[in-house]
């Protein structure tokens, strides 16, 4: 890359930070054994490529070295992936979900910390994670003044810029300029006394164009030319566009009953096909306004045709097809489009006040609601709660969403009692499969374990949850009748047999 | 109560409303079958007396009448125990504590709806609990606009005062008028476009003395001389008084750290003897500020003694000691003591703001963490979330206190798995018995239960629990090793030979 000094140079605007500039195996080079490194990034978006890299380098050549990695969310092969078929990173913080990593937090020879997405940045400050050592923050560029200024997402950069030692800035020539001015950077106060976030719409604007640091504190500027990894979104399949269309028709129905503005409350989507099928039949709805997470490559397309009116998130990611489609003219969204650090995209303040629905996905669920955002079996770690929990439990309205059933009819979604539990009952509304809706508000224990299983199980598994919940009522009673000797003998089967199918 | 005419009109200064005065029994004549009552009250204080004992006197004359009671939290034998022992109640929310109810809560003749108490006003508001026919509010008196003066809570009675068709007003005459002006009437508005709450400590007053309400929406006043049923707090135990010097031992390190201030930051306090017990710990510190729900009698002991500067709850509940000792000259504390809507009190803005220190106490807890706040084996409902989850979701630091044992060590709070979750892992950071303290904060799931094993678990089951996780990660393996077929076998052993010990 410093063979690329002269395109590096120009995106610095800062004329003493042009000396800098270094190539990423000097960067790397300032990292030591036991570091820990707060790394931008989530949703493969916005997290630095060329540093992790150059560190790896170090690895392979039978360096003994171990780090902590706190990112914003989930990264790309060029980090996680590398870094931890290496055996080199200890502790790894707040979510992730490339498969090499997770074999190895399954493992458990990586500390995997599984944390609300929005809580990371404030523990940081409160000296609750310890030292960071060092930021590596993916940058367009860095300002006249000094600051970075974002790529794809803004995460808990801004956080771990302030706290950290010192600074490496990864400089994306790859990344659409255009993304300038996209952002908007305020860190809180700490308590006591601290202020409220001023945000009363998804575009309103608080803080910085870019993460303002102390020009002293950057220690390297190095160039990238590596695209963030794109992210796969399949074609809407017959359940997430059957999921969909429950899902709207249900909003329709609170529209009209009028317990929702006709342009809605302002929207959080889940990430992936579902979310995406969701995110499209919005169509129904106009200047519907999206507080959310990850925006992917629905949420251009709608702005674009009028239905979404404004769009707030922590990260842009997109498929490759969205990648080429939308980041070269991303400034045309300029003035609805804003992209904030995850403690304000997900911060209950904001969340509440706006009146969010949240909607999310679920690996499991069961008979009561509870929801399994994060594990199979109970032990086996997915990916991570990520933002569930921030959006549900604060948004007005708190619906999830799973296919009945998967592997072909083998696994029921609704199961008598889930084997890990990530958001409990009390924050789940609705209740979203592709058989139908159950809408869990106001009701008891009972009814909703009967709403949930005449609504939502697929008809395979309907008569079996129905006996469980009768047999659970007639051994234990209870509010919530459960039969612990049998709660779990749907997992045990499919483990023994293939299937949960008696 | 109708023969206190005169004392009952010298507290109605508005003077056309003296026409309203009347007789529990012609109020209590208003109920229809099917009715929604939104009454007054949290953990017995403040809710009305001599409205549903005369409406127990129609179930009781045979009258078949079953209505729905909204309240804030738990109600005495008056509401609670009368009408559910007559049968007369159909739905019940969000919370609850007297035995008799609970009874029928488990057998599921009454249907129960166990809420965060933050979330209730805002459901009513938002037409997700049907409509409220019927507010009853206990109060000291009413306005001479009208306004209803609440006395020792103000729960979800605003709310319930303006979205109920009609509403009647319970003045009970041996609640102290000194009482006046500790109250903060504050609805927050409707999304969208709502702003923030401007509260920024907790003695922060940013709404009316007394319930605002159309003085033609008052259909009734009628009179009560019944006092709250008392609470009673037991001297604190031995185990109670560990917990409480091993939490503050911790919050002192804390300080030492640099991670809270000298005052600490607002506490939360839990009810009840390890509660009262922790409080009284509290006396290492000076100026701290509560943000709470409940304020029990040593909250006013150190507002007495200077430890504590302000408080700031939805209730107050005190013993028969507390009653006499700190009612009569309540007054005196109302520069630093405000009574909220325990939307407000609970509101995850404010806590996470002030960033509250969140104290709460666990039915049962596992080894990664899960906290069951409200069932035992997994199906009996005890009380309710109750305000547990607005608190440690939200707070900036979360403590869940238990003893180590229970039932002269038979069982174990410490369990393999517990059998329900309402506070998961991600929402647990500290927990405290008798034994230690296990400090979450940071760690990976091996790590948790590796600390909550080894600080916290009684030596009786330290080793077995040991077993269960080896057992478990060489069997299931996984990020968060379980055994589906054993984690509940103490639970399963307990049923059957009446100890967790083999």
């Amino acid at each position: 890359m410093i063979s690329n000094y002269e395109l590096l140079a120009e995106r610095v605007r800062h004329n003493r930070l042009k000396d800098k500039i270094m190539t990423p195996q000097e960067a790397a080079s300032m990292v030591k054994d036991g570091y820990t490194l707060g790394v931008s990034g989530m949703a493969r978006a916005g997290y630095p490529k060329t540093f992790p890299l150059a560190l790896a380098e170090r690895g392979r050549g039978g360096e003994k070295l171990k780090v902590n990695i706190y990112s914003g969310a989930s990264v790309g092969e060029e980090l996680d992936g590398e870094l931890s078929s290496l055996g080199m990173i200890n502790r790894r913080l707040p979510y992730q979900s490339v498969k090499s990593i997770r074999n190895h937090i399954n493992n458990r020879t990586i500390r995997f910390v599984d944390q609300h997405l929005s809580q990371t940045a404030e523990q940081v400050r409160y000296g609750y994670l310890g030292k960071v050592d060092l930021a590596v923050i993916e940058a367009l560029g860095i300002t006249e003044d000094g600051g970075i200024i974002p790529t794809t997402s803004v995460t808990n950069s801004p956080t771990y810029a302030r706290e950290a030692e010192a600074v490496i800035v990864e400089i994306n020539t790859v990344q659409p300029e255009e993304l300038e001015g996209v952002h908007d950077v305020y860190i809180p106060g700490d308590p006591p006394f601290r202020r409220e976030i001023p945000i009363y719409r998804a575009q309103d604007r608080v803080g910085l164009p870019y993460i303002e640091v102390p020009p002293e504190k950057i220690k390297g500027i190095i160039g990238s030319d590596i695209p963030d990894n794109p992210y796969s979104i399949e074609i809407p399949d017959q359940v997430s566009l059957a999921i969909a269309d429950q899902l709207c028709a249900f909003l329709n129905r609170e529209v009209n009953a009028g317990r929702l503005p006709a342009t809605l409350l302002p929207v959080q989507g889940g990430i992936g096909t579902i979310g995406n099928a969701i995110l499209e039949g919005l169509a129904d709805f106009k200047g519907v306004e999206i507080y959310s997470e990850v925006l992917q490559d629905n949420v251009f397309k709608l702005m674009e045709e009028g239905i979404i009116a404004a769009a707030s998130g922590c990260a842009i990611t997109l498929s490759p097809e969205g990648q080429k489609r939308y980041l070269p003219r991303i400034g045309l969204f300029k003035d609805r489009l804003v992209l904030r650090p995850q403690e304000i995209s997900n911060h209950p303040e904001i969340i509440r006040r706006l009146g969010v629905i949240a909607i999310n996905t679920a690996v499991e669920l069961d008979i009561y609601g509870q929801v399994n955002s994060t594990h199979t079996m109970g032990s086996k770690m997915l990916n991570g709660i990520g933002g569930s929990g921030d959006f549900a439990r604060n948004g007005s309205l708190s619906i999830f969403a799973t296919p009945a059933t998967m592997k072909g009819g083998n696994i029921s979604s609704i199961v008598p009692m889930v084997t890990h539990v990530d958001n409990t009952e009390h924050d789940v509304m609705v209740i979203v499969t592709e058989e139908g809706i159950a809408d869990l508000r106001g009701l008891s224990g009972e009814e909703r374990a009967e709403s949930i299983i005449e609504n939502c199980a697929s008809p395979l598994y309907r008569p079996l949850l129905l006996d469980y919940l009768r047999e659970a009522a007639r051994i234990s009673g209870g509010n919530r009748p459960h039969l612990l000797d049998k709660a779990y003998s749907w997992h045990l089967r499919l483990q023994d047999t293939g299937t949960m199918l008696p």
